[in-house]
């Protein structure tokens, strides 16, 4: 069966913890366990979430900028790719290796459209946090925003995926081979006269995934993160998570607004989109749950 | 037609040129122009170096590792596969728009041995020149060489490869696709128990080149470089360009010392390892010569 699994959350980087060589190698040591069954079984294709990644890239490029003149986000988006690709590809040969499959990470540009609304309205936060008077002087620079209460960060802007222009080549592939694809959402790509062009911005992992997943026609599209469900009025007392439900189901809850843009809401639009677009079934659960969700025991099911 | 072209010298940054988005961009923009008519009409995987990027990669890690704790060698090569291979990817879709062909960035890791003799010896430059005073302060941190006249620069270890651990990827994909691989000469890996493992050096991507265009069974590996020619005794009075030669005699020529680790010899080891291998041709030139080294009317021209 064909499979998109997107990691984020804890996947790679625990909240606060900091990038660390070590630490990412073992994060992403535990999480290839997680996958080593469904990998051996079906055809997957799995993407990545960067957002802690390309802050610290950006960062080092504003450290060093007096010495080397920093590089814009398309490129970062696909130095990340390389940064979270090659350990995560290294370590899923290992667990496949009594087996006749490959494993490929194909860098991936997604299409976005210059004229989206989110050229216009950034809103989404990358990197360190700043000071006030830091962020005054950064002004010129960055588009900078207050991030709740916890300081000031730069925003950039998330626009929709609307094609994986890799798609033909991981089609190919994915028949015998473990494809990577789509880090970090994608690299940002823009036409112009039927040219591509990068573009400043970082694309929701999750939405490129589903949008990957339709352009495969995956039948199942998994989004593993830190919580093992969606939750109905998440964080409240009357918190209560979402087992098995439809399609439409979900629309309604999506519109009651149980699902807030910087945390359920990207992957509850991604489940949407993917079912509408002749996807089967969506699970949303944490790496430790897959076998179970798998097994219908666990994790928040999404049925068309 | 099979064929591994390597891109070196100029075709990324020229020698002196500081690493700047607008600079990469329109060096790499040039370097497709050059490659557009052989693209078109054979079966192509590209290659390229990444020994000046690599080393600003370093430099921004160091600067900023009070931040950030700098990544190995390893994860900055495969980072060096995107930064690289994301444009030249897109340059590259763009000169083909008319065209059915595809393109595809494999992240290519290279086996080489624990016990390489390299890992003794480091002898490759990267990154910046650094001043007397400048080097003497690094020295704790890194191996740092004089690189001729012109300055102190860190050197690492060079391993030779033994095998290119996305080939089969690679094979699948060249008949309808222009693959791009082993940016950098490839990211390093060692064996143990089976298992793969990242380990800090940097393969020499022309012999990666030599070792990849063998596993493909590619009948001719071009080598675009900063000069038209391999010459015999360059940088003297008696300088002379080498044009047709065979493998014989081009061993001969190595034997007698006219080609300096440095700059010619390992391009001139790559066409012998090549050419043993079952080659047929190898091409060393410079990209505006490509399309007359083809015709047989410019370039090194090294036959089986």
């Amino acid at each position: 069966m064909k499979i998109v699994i997107a990691l984020g959350g804890n996947a790679l980087l625990q909240k606060n913890e900091k990038q660390k060589y070590e630490t990412l190698i073992s994060n992403i040591k535990k999480t290839s366990n997680y996958l080593s069954r469904i990998i051996k079984e079906n055809q997957v294709v799995i993407t990545h979430g960067n957002g802690p990644e390309i802050g610290y890239l950006a960062l080092q490029n504003e450290i060093a900028k007096n010495k080397i003149p920093p590089m814009p986000l398309d490129i970062l988006g696909a130095e990340s790719q390389g940064l979270i690709g090659y350990p995560l590809e290294e370590q899923l040969i290992n667990s496949l290796r009594d087996h006749k499959k490959n494993v490929a990470t194909i860098l991936t540009q997604v299409l976005v459209s210059k004229d989206d609304p989110a050229f216009k309205n950034p809103t989404k936060f990358i990197g360190p946090f700043y000071t006030k008077s830091q962020a005054q002087k950064l002004k010129n620079k960055y588009k900078i925003k207050k991030d709740s209460n916890r300081g000031y960060r730069r925003v950039v802007s998330s626009p929709k995926p609307i094609e994986i222009i890799e798609k033909k080549t991981i089609k190919k592939l994915i028949k015998d081979t473990i494809v990577i694809a789509a880090g970090g959402g994608g690299i940002p790509v823009v036409k112009t006269n039927s040219r591509l062009k990068g573009i400043e911005a970082v694309i929701d992992k999750d939405l490129a995934s589903a949008c990957l997943a339709s352009s495969i026609k995956a039948s199942y599209l998994i989004m593993l993160t830190s919580v093992p469900y969606a939750y109905l009025n998440y964080g409240t007392k009357k918190q209560k998570p979402i087992k098995e439900i439809s399609l439409e189901k979900i629309k309604e809850l999506q519109f009651q607004g149980h699902f807030p843009p910087g945390s359920m809401g990207p992957k509850i639009q991604a489940a949407i989109n993917f079912l509408e677009d002749k996807g089967k079934k969506v699970i949303i659960t944490s790496s430790e749950n897959l076998q179970k969700a798998l097994e219908g025991k666990k994790g928040t099911i999404i049925l068309r």
